[in-house]
């Protein structure tokens, strides 16, 4: 089987005349513009489907440089991609604002290097307006090689190297640590400990840093030994809680920098039959789905993940339609359920 | 914040003699052509990236209709894309066929005619050399659209309307029927009943004719009110098996056309104090890593998912290269655990 050879196919004019409607609208119709009648649209659908019809929008890609596509660029495994809600929280926002600009929205995930020679030459050949990037961990070159390029770029989450001029989106983490060690604090906690994200991350470090800072000005050091590294999978906060419990002191506290590890160090706890949260009091951070439906459910920092796609879909299409925009820092809250 | 403009850039010349290359080996590297030493690669890219060189993809990709991109294209709602691991595991296989042949994967969700047409326009632009499509329900015009664009397009399951002409992998649904329905038999099974999936989908319909033909075979018949429709997701399973234990006698036995759906109805079965499987005995369909770590552990029919995608990525390829291809059905397997 092989497909059919790609004609010449049908002129513009003869969609409008077939639709009964002018040029004008048909060209209308056809670039998306939402100023038609439904019975026009629906008219010169028919019409171009009918005829064959193939917009000439390579060339016209060429020509203005527009692909009407966005690249929606996870730099994780796939198996991660998929594993964690935080990343469908923020793609549905991406998504819906994309859609609402009529725009494309490609996800790929950026694993290995070859990876990110690809996504490279795929921008470069003009086949995206703006690309935004999640997960970036330390001195990865493919967002900024991207924007040298001349291809727009938004991070998701403040980058490490500020000089590099890319605007973000991120949470306030800072504030969302903060939250978190309020939280604790407030159940009498004296000895917190906390699971921390990777530390090639911001988001990781912003978290410890205001987790850190409203202990120590409520009077509580946080010992070496009281903070361990997870990977933000269940499995590695799974692993993450048995490290702390076996290290010393027992916490009677724990901050798990997401929803995802602090569902890991819940079971760690169960496995040990060490009580939630009585004996130990967990919170966590995201607030996907999965935190209200965790045994017990999870008290947490909700950070607002559609909220979060939305704006840097939108901020990249600003960007693309050569417009200015701004980096932003979104409001967290804490979400208090069982846990602790 | 404005990206930097695009500017004219280096010439491949000008890295060559940077990188202290022949012209030949420079554009060997930038191709992706793999018959380059390691230390040229890396020099010629050093060149490339410091001269902030731009291969010329854009017009290559007009002249040639290469854009060395594929499109993995879900038609669900980007919830269900997450939600269900059997499309992370088919992405996976596709994922490393597409850079076995350093081709940029895309993946694009399809939720409504907005988002069919958004993708036929941007196929139609060049930007892809080919689309996989996966779970296409009843007679979504997107894939035959795409087809007659010219663009290399595969679908992953058997299409309604094989006239379209559209080559396909699936895997063998009616043997993975018959293969739920023996394993219900073997455990004296008199009253097996099935959750089926979506009726627009020739999956479930494949699926259900198996397990029917099997138990027909073996002088059971199926009747009307022990087949109910799920969705392929757990809340659907779990409805479905109310629905089936609400209606007349209580099966003995029950097939459930995914894991998510056999998931589910052990959920429902837990939630009523019944037995798996002593009271009833419950198969799914796929082998999803989830269906190892069900309670209890899920007897099913694998599919092989991972196989499924490279098999499609490479059969994409195959048309995108110029070259022809078949059809495809690939064989499942009952994996035997508690729950039957």
């Amino acid at each position: 089987m092989t497909p059919p050879q790609r004609t010449a196919g049908a002129t513009l004019d003869e969609v409008a005349e077939r639709a009964g409607v002018s040029r004008a609208t048909a060209s209308r119709v056809l670039s998306g513009d939402p100023r038609v009648s439904d019975r026009a649209r629906e008219a010169v659908r028919t019409a171009a489907s009918a005829l064959s019809y193939v917009p000439r929008q390579a060339a016209r890609s060429l020509a203005t440089r527009r692909s009407d596509a966005l690249a929606f660029v996870v730099a994780e495994s796939g198996d991660k991609f998929f594993a964690d809600p935080f990343f469908a929280g923020v793609l549905r926002g991406a998504q819906v604002a994309a859609a609402e600009r009529r725009r494309q929205l490609l996800f790929v995930v950026v694993a290995n290097d070859d990876d990110r020679t690809r996504l490279e030459e795929y921008a470069a050949g003009g086949h995206v307006d703006g690309a935004m990037f999640l997960s970036v961990h330390g001195n990865d070159p493919l967002p900024g090689r991207v924007h040298r390029l001349g291809v727009p770029v938004v991070l998701a989450g403040r980058p490490a190297n500020p000089r590099v001029g890319i605007p973000y989106v991120t949470a306030d983490n800072v504030t969302g640590g903060r939250l978190a060690a309020q939280a604790l604090l407030a159940r009498g906690s004296l000895r917190p400990a906390t699971v921390c994200g990777p530390c090639d991350m911001t988001a990781s470090l912003d978290r410890l840093a205001g987790f850190r800072a409203e202990l120590a000005e409520n009077g509580i050091d946080l010992p070496s030994t009281a903070v361990t590294e997870g990977d933000f999978t269940i499995s590695g906060g799974h692993r993450a809680m048995e490290r702390l419990l076996e290290s010393g002191e027992r916490p009677d506290a724990v901050f798990a920098a997401n929803d995802l590890m602090a569902v890991g160090a819940l079971r760690a706890l169960r496995a040990r039959r060490i009580r939630v949260p009585d004996d130990v009091a967990v919170v966590g951070f995201d607030d996907v789905p999965l935190a209200a439906d965790a045994d017990p459910p999870l008290t947490t920092v909700r950070q607002p993940l559609e909220v979060m796609g939305r704006h840097m879909a939108r901020m990249l299409m600003d960007l693309a339609d050569g417009g200015q925009t701004t980096s932003a820092t979104l409001a967290v809250e804490l979400v208090t359920r069982t846990s602790a």
